[in-house]
């Protein structure tokens, strides 16, 4: 297969076949990592950029868009969002912190937990970053703080829609009992008078949940939420100027999936809450996963290959629970589709079979993907696990303390390091006494 | 209530409220936190040494116990176990490194891994660890590294045995088609080859699981692998010197669970497979949860309580699914029970209500507990989540990047550091590129 048939042009949707190989053997070609190297990460910054520009062209331009950091936390991914203009939304404290190592401007950063200490809200409130209240005992806080502080962050309100869940229970956050946001059937006279009484109560944020949620729910929210920004707009008597549309899109895993666009998604808000492109409110986002999740490859030696004795094989790889912690345990929600290459990094022409892959950690349950179809795979065959961009690598698990991989940026076919691998130092210090 | 009641007599089984209220008021009353701490962690260590003790005084003297590193990977417990004259498992080559941090000596470090690489081998043989060797590929580069090395390091083969799950499917490693080990059904003439063709293997290594598996699947596992061994010494002319009877025991997390004691077991174990305590074999052990769950609680402050719409409250703590992975993941077979105290760390007085316990993680599935029955709540209170000393912190997931909070080792009244917490500049580190 020529690699020159890859440009640009088809770094649109997930990473397909041929720009993982020409990735796999850029690598292997290079000298950034070990011979012994077992697994490593790539982001396709390329691909990422395309994307981010994707949702900056399909928003009105004054739309303010942010990246979650929770979705991929590293430094340099993040300045890659700074640099296309993208703010960052922070899911704790410790997150605000990496937005301002990333280089964001604190203007643009966004302040969401539903836990924040009276700390955490003054250090955010000192920093200037733009915080969403996510109910009526934080908004107390929020206001002795800036009585305290003289801050001028931008404040919001979490409103929760009620509009129901998506397919994925565990993810939706928009159902009535929600952990999140205020209620907007009972509890919307406190939400109007919230706004009547706090002057710098300028947003209002709903947030609905991404994978397994589609269109119709997310602008169902949108809309109601908009007729309720009206509703005290015209009862309070000044604009609300900041709408944020939270949450995000889903993104594909499989080949059957089929998520909507940026620029669908637009066309349906355009319909269901007209009201929000009349430029009396800015938008804000806080894209993540439909962003990132198809910018990543994980790449594992496959360390083992037997048939077990109840008749299918078994191929022994080098990421588990540790890093596809909701594909191992709950499975049934989350999957994952696999390239296979030869040691060279040359696609596996073999014949498919049934195989079971199992991860590295000591524990039975540990098995990434069950008796799927994949193309026969030998030991030290390479499996590219496709669409690991998002909530793999950022949510990693101690579990067995495996040494987090390096991560390779990949970008115009040139390289660059992202994270070094771990070392088991770094694991001893990890679980060491530390320092004060 | 009086705290002078409180004498290591009552440190046998579960951490009481008497015993938690104690741990909890010296920690407030100490100056090693600081008063804004939100959470913290507390491992029990005088209940640890007699835990650790109660399984040396079941077993025969003879007895090589290890406790499993993967449990609790904390550098300052590990040593309190190598000081009570266990030995550690590891199952990872960092963890062989956390071994080694920790003082064991070399020859009481049991390497155990699916996943060994090569060069992981090699460094195992190299500093002379126990190995159990997973499966042929991986003997057969035992083989290799052994002629490379001269290493003396004694190696075991890991049997299957076949004997069926326990309740937990997840963490039941003994099934037919597990990913473990050497079938004892299919494989059986080449085991006894392996064992006829390398003088070096030396020892045998069955595993069922802890949680989730009873008395009698333990037994019926180890009394099939004893048969084994039997028929191996008998055809190969050899002793097999190490009987590794690994996995482990199940722990009490619920009031109504009653696992069995480490006597019961070996009071089994004898009827079961009597050959295993006429001498001609050294028992090795590699228990962990059942050591250490019930010696850890985790303290956390009652960020928020609210009503919710539906009728019941919701609790916002500090602990979610990134320390307790598994309650959260797989509720429906990890449960935790909770103490709740006042402000001042005294017991709670309160009239039970139902109460649903959230995590600070921006997804909405982080709920720790769904409307279960405690003592009222309120804002500030601490909710001390029992039975947290294996298997949560070692576990701990990214998500979100809130930081590791302080753990702190108790010890008859006297508290001391085990790890210091992390801090933001901790989690900006994680993410940056890193050094070479």
């Amino acid at each position: 297969m020529s690699l020159d048939a890859i440009t640009a042009d088809s770094v649109s949707e997930r990473i397909d076949q041929a720009r993982a190989e020409w990735i796999l053997r850029t690598v292997l070609e290079s000298n950034l990592l070990p011979d012994h190297a077992s697994s490593f990460l790539v982001h396709d910054l390329e691909r990422m950029k395309q994307r981010l520009g994707e949702f900056k062209h399909a928003f009105p331009p004054s739309t303010r868009h942010s990246l979650a950091i929770k979705a991929n936390p590293l430094v340099e991914v993040l300045k890659v969002a700074v640099g296309e203009g993208f703010g960052l939304e922070a899911a704790s404290i410790e997150e605000v912190e990496l937005a301002i190592a990333a280089g964001c401007p604190h203007d643009r950063i966004v302040f969401d937990s539903p836990a924040k200490t009276v700390r955490e809200i003054e250090r955010g409130l000192r920093c200037g970053v733009i915080i969403n209240v996510d109910n009526f005992i934080e908004l107390s806080r929020v206001d002795e703080a800036i009585r305290m502080t003289g801050s001028n962050s931008a404040i919001g309100l979490r409103i929760n829609p009620e509009v129901g869940s998506g397919s994925i229970a565990h993810t939706s956050v928009g159902s009535v009992g929600s952990k999140f946001g205020l209620s907007i059937s009972e509890q919307r006279d406190q939400i109007i008078q919230a706004y009547a009484t706090h002057p710098w109560l300028i947003g209002i944020h709903t947030h609905v949940g991404s994978q397994g949620c589609g269109l119709t729910l997310l602008c169902e929210a949108v809309s109601k939420v908009d007729r309720l920004r009206r509703d005290i707009e015209s009862e309070v008597g000044r604009p609300i100027s900041i709408f944020n549309i939270g949450g995000g899109l889903p993104a594909a895993y499989l080949a059957r999936d089929n998520p909507p666009t940026p620029a669908e998604y637009v066309d349906q808000l355009r319909q269901s809450a007209p009201g929000l492109f009349q430029g009396d409110t800015t938008l804000m986002t806080e894209f993540g996963r439909s962003i990132q999740a198809n910018c990543g490859l994980a790449f594992s030696r496959v360390e083992t290959v037997r048939q077990l004795p109840n008749s299918h094989k078994l191929a022994v790889i080098h990421f588990g629970a540790d890093f596809l912690l909701r594909p191992v345990y709950r499975g049934e929600d989350w999957k994952h589709e696999f390239f296979v290459f030869d040691r060279q990094g040359r696609s596996s022409s073999g014949h498919e079979e049934p195989v079971t892959i199992a991860g590295p950690l000591c524990f039975s349950g540990d098995i990434v993907a069950n008796q799927i179809s994949i193309p026969s795979v030998k030991e030290n065959d390479w499996i590219a696990i496709r669409d690991c961009g998002a909530y793999t690598l950022s949510m990693w698990s101690r579990h067995c303390n495996r040494a987090i991989p390096a991560v390779l940026g990949f970008d115009q076919g040139r390289l660059s390091m992202l994270r070094h691998s771990e070392t088991a130092a770094d694991i001893v210090q990890l679980w060491s006494s530390g320092s004060d």
